[in-house]
């Protein structure tokens, strides 16, 4: 059923595949205006969804999440605005090499061809994921959840009529409207027309997606992210960083999750990072050892080390030695964020060397990871795999290579 | 059951994320002088392998591909010198930015950690992809085909004294001594212990890993390769490299299956290359026009379009334009190589662009796709995805990238 949008996003593909910078900025440009002009429209489709949320029982953050009015619409039309700004990430010659037979070797970036994006309630990725991929190149299949499918087709028309309208072709971007089960697993299988897809929101499904596609998956993630509060670190360094990653937003997948401490320094670090994190009511859960300095802490189990809370909830672990502090993380974490808070940069050294994650700090917060705050313009997710893509992805993600080779008549 | 596995192999990915060059240029040192020293004993197991092959009813060319003596293994132990004149693709700083809030960001090179390998019946891949997974910091965990059992393990037992000799782990390389397909099926979904799966072999084989594993996969593949002579094309070299890109050897990914022609020149270009073929016994299927050109030629169907001959076989269609070109390729290729031969600069432009292929031609034969004739000096195989990898991947490719983020207590 969902052929059709395959081949009509192939054949959309293939013009893009010669579109300028110009073209496309234009494009986003139409998009922006066309979302700005359509935007009474949204909100009443968005009305819908709101109140067969309400019917159906949403909880609260999920509402909110889902609810677009005239604020929250100029801001997506901001970010389409804002992603013209960016460099064009096509066509750059990455690699030249000339061989001894003559031929001249390039490699170059290109547009995948066609991405699918399956999310969730949020309306807003349908604009944000759409422009990200036209200026990259990409025909993009969007499938979001039912909560928001009314404001979601609402979004889609609005942009594909203004690509068109630019002179671009309309199946650029096409939403799936079917928002059954069975038209996610369809789209997870259409290995002939989708290069590549990701899935954005919850852990769930994102494992659906990774465990029944046959497309190549790039798996955003989940982060149980540590921070590990080495020997000599300076404490109230680490208090600050700490206390920031934690709770400066309780629901990112960079907070930190998890605390690492050295025993060396336990008795003087803890209760100074406990005073920091009470302040705001974070409720520790930490070995016994940790319950020795800090009596008033919760004994943790096994399986706290292993939670991404999302929560004002923090685990803390003893370790004796750096190498245990890389055992235990590496065991635990998500490969997403994690830091060393070391006044010794051998230290330093090795434990991000070893620590197998997307990013890895010395002296500083997780929280820092992510598209904008590394300076990539914009974010479509955040790998946690380590093919293609890992770490915050920006445009240049979003690409693939081809190599061009030019010759005069080599044979082998 | 291979679960051990896993967790060996994770270990022993830990240790290397710390080797230097010279470690590991040692340890492939150690094992090509350990697989000549136990030529003998590999052989003795390789008869048995033979042995057993021949019982079974093995065809020629299987056994002749499973076959081992002192001049092929004197031949694997080469490669793996080879690997150690190759860069080591691990520690490369990719990007560097500092923020405006002082922190510096790096983007460096690392080793995925651990990768799969499944394959067929050649025993020269388990010692080929161990030594460049070793030299890339990677452990490796080796599944071949039950026809060439015996002597993988042999090898395998070999090459992994000889890293433990040269002083890192054992278990950095390790085969699957289980041939069933369970084992292949369990392998495929040990999504926590392996990075990325590589299969190579059949495209039955490489299907049959797409679809099931849940693990990362680079899929490496077959090869319907397209040259389309352009209506300004200079037909001497058409015929020359269309002679070569088919004959040179037939049985490869990279030799040209099906030919395009434009119709302004199919009257002296058919002829010409038919000529050129015929040298070779190769058989024409083509079109209703080229036929009418050439009436000893065998009439294709639409099946003959998309298949790879991997034989003196080879299928011609005939065009009006260089869209139409463009079309019948998108349409009917494999994603791995395709060329144009033509004098107009222009349109080998266009086609460059809009060929969605990992390595397109300009005057050139297509059977350059290969990690040696690009300059790489070594290949695991030549992808045909467009994530991670596209064309031929050397070293590099076995590599992830990871973000090191030095600050001094930054907040966000």
């Amino acid at each position: 059923m969902l052929e059709n949008l395959g081949i009509n996003a192939r054949k959309a593909a293939g013009v893009l595949t010669t579109a300028t910078t110009q073209q496309k900025n234009f494009a986003l440009e139409e998009i922006a205006k066309a979302l700005l002009q359509n935007a009474d429209k949204i909100i009443e489709q968005n009305k819908i969804d709101l109140d067969n949320g309400k019917k159906a029982g949403l909880n609260v953050g999920l509402l909110d999440r889902l609810m677009l009015n005239k604020d929250r619409i100029e801001g997506i039309a901001d970010s389409c605005l804002q992603v013209i700004k960016l460099d064009d990430p096509c066509g750059k010659v990455l690699e030249t090499v000339e061989r001894p037979n003559g031929l001249k070797i390039q490699k170059v970036s290109c547009p995948m061809g066609v991405i699918g994006i399956i999310y969730e309630a949020r309306p807003n990725v349908t604009a944000d994921a759409a422009a990200l991929c036209l200026k990259s190149g990409n025909a993009v299949i969007l499938r979001g959840g039912k909560e928001a499918i009314h404001s979601n087709i609402a979004i889609a028309e609005v942009m594909r009529d203004a690509v068109e309208k630019a002179g671009l072709p309309k199946d650029t971007i096409q939403l799936v409207t079917d928002t059954s089960r069975e038209s996610s697993t369809e789209l997870m299988r259409m290995k002939e027309y989708l290069d590549c897809l990701i899935p954005r929101g919850s852990k769930a499904l994102i494992q659906a997606v990774v465990e029944n596609s046959t497309v190549p998956v790039i798996e955003t993630g989940s982060g149980n992210c540590h921070i590990y509060v080495d020997e000599t670190a300076d404490i109230d360094m680490a208090s600050e960083i700490i206390f920031n990653a934690k709770t400066q937003r309780i629901g990112v997948c960079n907070a930190c999750e998890s605390l690492v401490i050295h025993s060396a320094v336990l008795d003087k670090a803890l209760p100074a990072i406990k005073k920091r994190l009470d302040e705001k009511n974070v409720e520790i859960r930490g070995d016994e050892r940790a319950k020795a300095v800090c009596p008033d802490i919760i004994v943790a189990d096994e399986s706290d080390f292993a939670t991404e809370y999302l929560d004002y909830i923090i685990s803390v672990k003893t370790v004796d030695s750096l190498d245990d502090a890389i055992d235990h993380i590496n065991k635990n974490s998500t490969g997403h964020s994690e830091a060393i808070i070391t006044e010794n940069t051998d230290h330093a050294k090795i434990f991000m060397s070893r620590i197998d994650s997307s990013s890895v700090y010395h002296n500083a917060s997780t929280r820092f990871t992510d598209g904008g705050e590394f300076g990539l313009g914009a974010e479509i997710g955040i790998s946690t795999q380590k093919l293609h893509a890992r770490g915050p992805m920006g445009l240049c993600e979003l690409t693939t290579t081809k190599y061009l080779i030019f010759g005069n008549g080599q044979v082998r």
